[in-house]
């Protein structure tokens, strides 16, 4: 089955989680949307309702934010009822031995140069997790089924492109192919990864891109999955414009 | 991939919706849980978590009151992360022109005879809704890729048996050959009516049977798909009991 050239593919990032908002490191560990959250999600149901933009298909990660973010957002927009497919390739990127770790103790114990390479490095992944650690996912059913080779105990986004394009490749291609509108919901790492990907970024180039939280990202995509427009089209560009200078500014 | 029988099967029906709660005849309208149908949907999942009773798959109809309650159950069970299929042939039966109607008006206008008929019998259908009735599901987007003549403008539960049957053959049997244990969230009659063929109940036998709301009904399934023991096992089975006795005394 396919069909004709654009394509319509919908990323829509997770909103607040209770580790966001108690600022410590979240990762693989599978923390829920605050009530904050859980507004941001409906709020990004209504811009896709608003703007006519309805997907026939949803794909997330398998953590239990970027889920819920997806059902209260279709739930708002009356899709509630299509198809759903999960991968944990969609999963946000393994943070290492700094999952459930405080950001601010964090950077106090370890300085602000090796805090913003693990942070916002291409290639520099935090320290491995051991298997025991509290926030492990060793054990976790949701894995259990992967060969542990291929189970990450940290990751640098580099890691995370490497490990979430085959699922682009093999699931969410075939979906915009057969003529759907794909709606993914995921992570701020793993939606950098793959609007990496789709805008042919370059390593530096993606370092400084931030993604806001609850605004559907559009992208119209050609025959050859590359997008008609470079960096797509947020439903609400201004207030997706303030977040992005809102983050730029966190970091100084 | 097959497994070795047994396989495991778990029934899920919606708690309270909207309708309910007003005494509003709904079939194929597509309203939500009350908070009382969020609570029975919590309480499954905990029972479900509580009887070490894991899904690895879930199906749904297409209906907001089953996706609710699947996703309410399985976030409170840990199992929010599985995949989801979804089916229009586990739908509520199709109430036809009563749809929309309050079932004590309806009494009075038709009689108890009647009312009772289109009710409880197999075989009798309401009347036919009309396609531009306020209530009819012709141009729900959700159903637009149907050929129009399966769509249907009422049924009996004869005719939800036989629309929902290909369903069980070609997608749940499949997932329980496989190794699954799958969850099916779905409707008072669409349950029922899987339920006769899984028991090999008569049509006079299945008019009384009740299936309650939020309680998990469990089967386990032999290598022809036939249940260990008869009407499976529900995980709170006091409960079942009450709900069961409160629906006949219901009836009289």
């Amino acid at each position: 089955m396919t069909a004709e050239a654009p394509y319509t593919l919908v990323l829509l990032r997770h909103g607040e989680s209770d580790w966001n908002a108690k600022n410590l490191f979240t990762g693989w560990v599978d923390v829920p949307l605050t009530e904050k959250g859980r507004d941001e999600a409906i709020r990004g149901g209504t811009l896709m309702a608003e703007a006519g933009l309805l997907p026939d298909v949803l794909h997330t990660s398998v953590l239990r934010r970027a889920i819920t973010t997806a059902q209260l957002a279709l739930d708002e927009s009356e899709r509630h009822w299509i198809p759903v497919k999960r991968s944990w390739r969609l999963n946000e990127r393994h943070y290492g031995a700094l999952q459930g770790k405080d950001k601010k103790a964090t950077l106090e114990e370890y300085g602000e140069e090796q805090f913003m390479l693990w942070r916002r490095s291409y290639d520099t992944p935090p320290p491995r997790i051991a298997d025991d650690d509290a926030w492990s996912q060793i054990g976790d059913p949701r894995y259990a089924d992967l060969p542990d080779e291929i189970v990450p105990r940290t990751e640098c986004l580099a890691d995370v492109v490497e490990r979430m394009l085959p699922y682009w490749y093999d699931a969410i291609v075939p979906d915009l192919r057969a003529g759907s509108t794909v709606c993914v919901a995921a992570h701020g790492n793993s939606l950098r990864a793959l609007v990496k990907h789709l805008d042919g970024m370059s390593e530096e180039a993606v370092v400084g891109l931030n993604i806001p939280t609850g605004i559907p990202l559009v992208y119209e995509l050609d025959a050859h999955m590359r997008p008609l427009k470079q960096g797509g089209q947020y439903l609400d560009p201004e207030a997706a414009a303030d977040a992005i200078k809102a983050v730029a500014a966190q970091g100084r």
